[in-house]
């Protein structure tokens, strides 16, 4: 059974709005038209270049992998000639800036984008995810002549870009990089083919400016393709007479190919040394790279020498955010499957005697219910945080900016780790509804059930995202970023007074927001004495926060939803999702704060 | 990093004996003295087997698969040699009975090979477990003549066995089974090689009592391959004039080989058509198997007539042990796997400046503890219905071997589902300690993740199980069975009273008793009249349910442990795993009880 990703078009729309109001971009001039005259056509275009494109790529590309060949990393047939129509069609340069030849819509319309692209095709997406990246780290930290000479083009999609910052030996911790940089001294090694020097230019480098870099990354996304002709490593590594730790990284940027004169492009000193073979995402190559194998790979430092972690940290929240994005896709694509199976699979009789569809069934209808409530909450989230990152950009004053920024943080780690989680239970739930079907090779939620599971992994661990959420952006601030988002919720838990169907959402989410209130002044007290204590319970803090976090989000789309028509089968759809939200989902925010309260004296002895 | 299954055998007898005494099986003359005269020996040589036979094999047969080739299934390299071993040291037979060449051990030990056979390569496991279903089947059902004829190969091994139950239009409703048999009328059909008529014997098959059997069956495991001579397949069929739905079904011996002259096996009218590739068990080969595609493939009637499903069933109980069993194996793999890899990886930097192990980091900590406190729930659950299924076998009396039916029938689908959604958590969670590490295919706990996700599907779907526990097993007596387990459960809890430590876990599992009690008496008055309730709680309950059965597994546990010396490890373990399972696991009961206590009206709205 075949068929295609189909962007949820009325949800997400919906969701943008909903999400649009909730992070007050609304209100700010510029943006709020852009959402009103350009959410439905970019995401009907979107759309349909994901279910006419990229999904019918997604199988094979699962079946064939990326191969590394003496030439370099080539990708399954398809998926070159389906990179330059997505840059043809201007998907690349959406959030560009319009002085670089990007589109500037808000991140939130973007948002919804990234979404469908991981929906339909999670490999492929992850290519202009990590280049998006890579423009905001250049936007913000690059020299004014590197930012003229590599943004156009990672603006455009012309050139991609990676990110190399682990090691073997390094994992989450960066803080034992070994990768070394050192002043090229003003000359090229004599292993690169020659490049002209010059103030950088379209055809030049700055050689006085330059580094060598060496070392060995791994874990590096699309490090290598065949998609563009060029690619812009982004390498931490650690310069001469530099402090140990962290604090003695710096940022570098490393190209595939180094602009020379004629407009050609002349191979730097960086190779592909191995792909990973994977459980999923299959076409994205996962690069071990070397660099500087035949004297040093040329590299310009990005942002101030030794603050290269900083630099990278300025992206992680794009990047998180974009596995968020990508899970909810994932997650909606799980729930098209199994819907699509439900619906066209028999089994039993009803009382007639006829054969019954399987969506007849009422534990596939509890899965599909689950599924379709968990991915309403995920996308919420992850679109309110998006709307959150506009007005942290364009916010009307610094009052507004500020508070965004706030609860950014707040909802960053919580859209990266909750929305991975969601994708892989809910492609579980997927798998389980197709039953046997589901567990052979080619069924493609078999492919969405491996994919998913990268999620909680890359982009820094879920347990990462939760000591962020509660040591950074809790404990740190005494609680008060989250004691605003906890009146928020509470209010939106209050418009649902009187609503008597949705009475026990309002309830659940009241009682929760009261109990995190608590929880928060407890670890905040108990914290200084007890090292062990934020460690021990991040986890199941930020699990019980992001459950209290998808009922306001159910609770938003059910007050909206009630003042509309109630023949809308998508009124119906949202308040019968935040019922089922409140009676199945919710309680689970019980295990997590049991688990809050049972502390560190537990996780502290014998493993 | 590679490292043989190594098999618990310290915690698998402590789980034994604690099984025997909560099934009373101690006190079974003849079974308590096997258990304390062999069970050592046994579990030691079966995990020196899995060790240095079966683990080395696992992630070379999941990379290869098995293939079909003209001359049938091809198993990879060592497979075959394995499965000779196996059955010369005699761990086919270690439950046949001895008049048939078998060992007569207690179930409950069996019980503990079963699962190292599954932690150390399930697809090799599901070969013998197959088989050990089938001669149950034919002890209870089949004829004299059968069971003289094909019961002694199967109990040492030589010949296998096969389930070929469903069909393409099935699934999991055999009611519309199409496949049929015919009286042969004393004659085999032209295509098959001769065979020599008369009484069934050695080297004659019965001609006079044969069916001709013509019809296309999916999803049987072991269906073929090359580890041994002959396959017995058992296949549901439908005979002429038989009436429609499951009451017409028959089932039918189908060898894939006949027995002839000179101890020659010539070839019945069965092939295999295809395999299926799955996402895991890859070396299990799940066949599309034809019957009768050269005039009809001789088979002989098990049972009475139109009782086909009837004899399925007495073995349906075995396999869905079996599959808890395998489960419970995956889930301590998984384990075993993350325990090391977290004490060999190291990350980030104590107080001291020194690098640390993962171990010493608190979520990885949690994680690893999740992962064994629920393995301990599940070996237990799974070892006390072995138990007790050897009490209804060999119980003294009959009142109590009726007693142990009434317990068993409520423990099979509890193991079977709970167990198998333990094992996808705790791979699951294993990956997650492992990283991106674990993300790539050549890491074995990739395998187990992928491995373990077949067992919430196949032998029954959880769904299919909570159905049966909820309206067969609770509803249907009116609770009563029930009633006797849940007193038991709160006298384990009752025995916990005192110790200060394990207070968490005596008053978390009292309160469940109570809930489940009140949750039962509710259903009760509330099935009658709603037809879709049942259908609608089923899952939820029988994860409440099992919930509450783990703490008791853990109470018995800790009770036991609590009276020994506290400065044995096991004891230590035993105890620090009861009270986490307390404050992390089994909080989890709130949502499920939620749930249920939501009803059907949630489950039948729009989905």
């Amino acid at each position: 059974m075949t068929m295609p990703y189909e962007a949820p078009l009325v949800m997400m729309r919906a969701a943008i709005d909903q999400a649009a109001r909730a992070a007050g971009l609304i209100s700010v001039p510029g943006r709020a038209e852009a959402l009103v005259e350009l959410a439905d056509a970019v995401l009907e275009s979107a759309g349909r270049f994901a279910r006419e494109v990229l999904s019918p790529l997604n199988r094979a590309g699962d079946a064939a992998g990326s191969r590394l060949t003496a030439g370099g990393v080539v990708t399954p047939p398809g998926f070159p000639e389906a990179y330059r129509r997505f840059c043809a069609d201007g998907w690349a340069s959406i959030t560009g800036p319009e002085e670089l030849g990007g589109q500037d819509l808000p991140l939130l319309i973007a948002a919804a984008a990234t979404e469908i692209w991981g929906g339909a095709n999670l490999s492929f997406a992850m290519c202009p995810e990590a280049a998006s990246g890579a423009i905001e780290v250049l936007r913000l930290h690059a020299s004014e002549a590197l930012r003229r000479q590599f943004l156009p083009p990672l603006v455009s999609g012309e050139w991609t870009a990676a990110m190399a910052l682990t090691e073997p030996q390094a994992g989450s911790d960066l803080s034992t990089v070994r990768t070394i940089a050192e002043p090229a001294g003003g000359r090229a090694p004599t292993g690169i083919a020659s490049v002209r020097a010059g103030p950088a230019g379209e055809r030049t480098v700055d050689l006085e400016g330059a580094w060598l870099v060496s070392g060995r990354k791994i874990f590096i996304s699309w490090g290598d393709h065949d998609l563009a002709e060029n690619i812009v490593h982004l390498v931490l590594a650690r310069t001469p007479d530099a402090p140990p730790g962290l604090k003695g990284l710096s940022l570098f940027l490393v190209p595939k190919r180094l602009p020379a004169p004629g407009g050609e492009l002349r191979a730097n000193d960086v190779t592909t040394v191995s792909l990973e073979h994977k459980m999923g995402i299959r076409t994205s190559p996962t690069c071990v790279m070397s660099y500087g194998e035949r004297g040093g790979a040329l590299g310009w430092l990005v942002g101030p020498l030794h603050a290269g972690i900083e630099c990278v940290f300025s992206m992680m929240n794009h990047m998180r955010l974009g596995v968020g994005l990508h899970s909810t896709g994932l997650a909606e694509r799980a729930w098209q499957l199994a819907r699509r199976y439900a619906e066209e699979r028999r089994q039993g009789r009803n009382a007639a005697g006829a054969q019954r569809p399987i969506i007849e069934h009422a534990d596939v209808r509890r899965m599909l219910l689950t599924m379709r409530a968990l991915t309403h909450a995920a996308r919420g989230l992850a679109y309110t945080a998006a709307a959150t990152f506009d007005v942290t950009r364009s916010g009307t004053d610094e009052a507004t900016r500020v508070r965004a920024e706030r609860r950014l943080a707040l909802l960053t780690p919580i859209v990266k780790a909750w929305c991975s989680e969601i994708a892989v239970e809910v492609a579980s739930l997927g798998m389980q509804v197709h039953g046997g079907t589901g567990y052979v090779d080619d069924s493609e939620i078999s492919q969405v059930y491996r994919d998913a599971r990268i999620g909680p992994i890359f982009e820094g661990t879920n347990y990462i995202q939760a000591q962020d959420l509660l040591a950074r952006k809790v404990v740190r601030d005494g609680g008060a970023a989250l004691e605003e988002w906890l009146l928020d919720m509470e209010h939106a838990a209050g418009t649902l007074r009187g609503m008597q169907t949705l009475t026990a959402l309002a309830d659940g989410l009241a009682a929760e927001c009261a109990r995190l209130r608590t929880a928060v002044a407890q670890l905040k007290k108990s914290a200084p004495s007890n090292p062990e204590l934020v460690g021990s319970v991040a986890c199941p803090f930020l699990n019980w926060l992001a459950l209290a976090a998808g009922a306001w989000q159910h609770a938003i789309a059910a007050a909206e939803a009630a003042r509309q028509d109630p023949a809308n089968p998508v009124v119906r759809t949202q308040i019968a999702d935040a019922r089922f939200y409140a009676a199945h989902i919710l309680p689970r925010a019980h295990a997590h704060s049991t688990a809050v309260a049972s502390g560190a004296e537990l996780i502290f002895r014998e493993v």
